[in-house]
């Protein structure tokens, strides 16, 4: 998508480099990293230099070819073997994670088998990421268009965090129906709750919108069930970090708030997400495992200050404790559906295996 | 309440001088001011130098009692009623401020009728604010006392805001039973929302908790549902900044969320407040204006830098529009009480009639 006019992923490869757009200093700073190596690689997900369900994933897919262009040709698979772990470890709760790795392991390890050659395996593995990475672009377009019909001229949507083109690669999940009806001509207008801890929708969907020229408001995380009550959203739709065989989804803490609040109000929650996000191996949510993360980033925000430095700042007092859980789990029974790359379609148990091809 | 060991109230008058404590300054420095006359005193109400329904109407009657000292004998009486305008004007969403405005002028013209003397009418301004004052104060307690019972050896309590007494000239409403538990040498803990966009949950609540020795943790008010999905949560108490006559509730935005939140989990939610927060001029919560605020707040933050410093940093990209109701309104139906100086009554026409001594 666009940033200042020109046509950008939020991760790509380049000979033995990932490049990377460097997620924490937006919207103060856009600047690429260039990431060397696979630990450095693995390093950018766990810091979330990057972050987001399908931008994780190509990444890790990127990591993951790195380790294979690294790897001694004496200890190739076990070299392999521990990047994978590497790489896998760096965030618990992204479905997307272990799939990207696994599809990069599977291609690697029959070439190898085959054809005895190291060189063809690095091959493959960079063949595999690069699909991988094109495939969250693609079905991100395709997410916009099954979600299109959604988005009526005037419609007033409300998202939580950023499931946008910055987590998903390119085009994204809950705004892709958006940007594409934008395009259209139609007249839509989006709330953006800021998402604290990290403030992701303050920080990463405005600045998207922004680039695209979406209308929208920043509001409080606390004022959705306001504006929502007052009749003033028509639609919901956020993204999903892992969503269970039963429709259960994971999601960046406060989308199951807006969930129940959605549903109090009449307000039809969906959730938009690439297949790929969906973990049959988590039979509910009860089977997704949740990430705490540091107390810091309750306790702390970074912004600009008056001179455009940027600053890290405490708003508690000295000593207090926080609590920080990164994701929560909306029951499916608030999901009014899925938006896939192959469909809408219902968050329960028959569809979504159906979807998946089970 | 305890400021460093040694107690203190949110606002006192000290001659002609009306002293606060500097809220936007907490937790980062424990600052008091000094406010030289009624127009400083309703710059402060209004830029929120000091907040919280009680402390409103304790600050504006002192305030009122100012104009009543500084009024010119000549136009005593058009001199008071602007003063009353200017202060009243600060704040549309509390009801305790035109009550104290109120009682004070209810003081002031019948002493000025019967004995014609404006010495003697000032004295009456300044005798009822602190008559006032003195009754949040003492209120505070009651509310503790009655709340008391809600408070259980283990009890998990989650609160809004800050209805502390930073809020409520001394105790406060929320959390006062949680204070006098804590002092009866009950086991508890609370999970403080922050409170976006001013995070006075994070500034206020935690740093009296701190000063208090209240076991707490800050949590996202994004993290409030998760936290009463998982049973983590045994009680709910708000405060208030306006009831109407059915018990509908405004208070800080984000208080309806939790509400909902706690009704979809089973998990009791009180409001806590001085029967002076109840409008019988109001007869639902439609009746009840909402304060919207400056965009800024959502925007900016101020905390401290790693030198200690104060900086006010912007989260949101330059040009990006937000959106700022600082109250909500809570139906009745989800409020399992009202927590008042005169006993625990449901939040219901009847009860809040007879409460109300009507």
């Amino acid at each position: 998508m666009k940033v200042f006019g020109k046509d950008y992923r939020a991760v790509w490869m380049n000979g033995r480099l990932v490049k990377v757009i460097n997620q924490p200093l937006l919207p103060h700073k856009f600047e690429v990293i260039a990431l060397k190596n696979h630990r450095e690689t693995a390093n950018a997900i766990q810091t979330m230099i990057i972050r987001g369900a399908g931008t994780i994933g190509a990444t890790a897919a990127f990591g993951f070819a790195q380790a294979a262009l690294e790897a001694p040709a004496k200890r190739f698979l076990p070299y392999l073997l521990k990047a994978y772990d590497t790489l896998n470890k760096t965030r618990p709760t992204a479905a997307d994670l272990k799939h990207a790795l696994d599809r990069v392991l599977e291609q690697i390890v029959p070439v190898l088998v085959a054809t005895q050659s190291i060189e063809r395996a690095r091959k493959a593995a960079v063949a595999e990421a690069n699909a991988i990475c094109d495939e969250y672009a693609r079905n991100g377009r395709k997410v916009a268009e099954h979600g299109l019909r959604l988005i009526r001229n005037g419609t007033r949507m409300l998202t939580h965090c950023n499931a946008g083109w910055l987590a998903l690669v390119d085009w994204g999940s809950a705004p892709a129906p958006v940007y594409l009806a934008h395009r259209k001509g139609r007249d839509v207008f989006v709330y953006v709750d800021e998402t604290r801890p990290r403030a992701q929708g303050a920080n990463l969907t405005s600045w998207e919108f922004m680039q695209e020229g979406i209308p929208h408001e920043i509001i409080a995380d606390n004022a959705a069930g306001f504006f929502m009550r007052q009749g003033k959203v028509d639609l919901v739709i956020t993204g999903a970090d892992r969503i269970a065989a039963n429709g259960d989804t994971a999601n960046k803490i406060g989308t199951y708030e807006k969930a129940v609040l959605a549903r109090e109000n009449g307000v039809p929650f969906y959730i938009a997400a690439p297949t790929s996000t969906i973990d049959l191996h988590c039979a509910t949510g009860a089977d997704i495992p949740i990430e705490y993360r540091a107390e810091e980033e309750v306790h702390c925000l970074t912004g600009r200050d008056e001179q455009g430095r940027l600053r890290r700042v405490k708003i508690s007092p000295n000593g207090a404790k926080a609590s920080n859980p990164a994701f929560d789990v909306t029951p499916a029974r608030y999901i009014k559906g899925i938006i896939t790359e192959k469909g809408i379609i219902p968050a329960a148990r028959a569809a979504i295996r159906r979807v998946k091809g089970m």
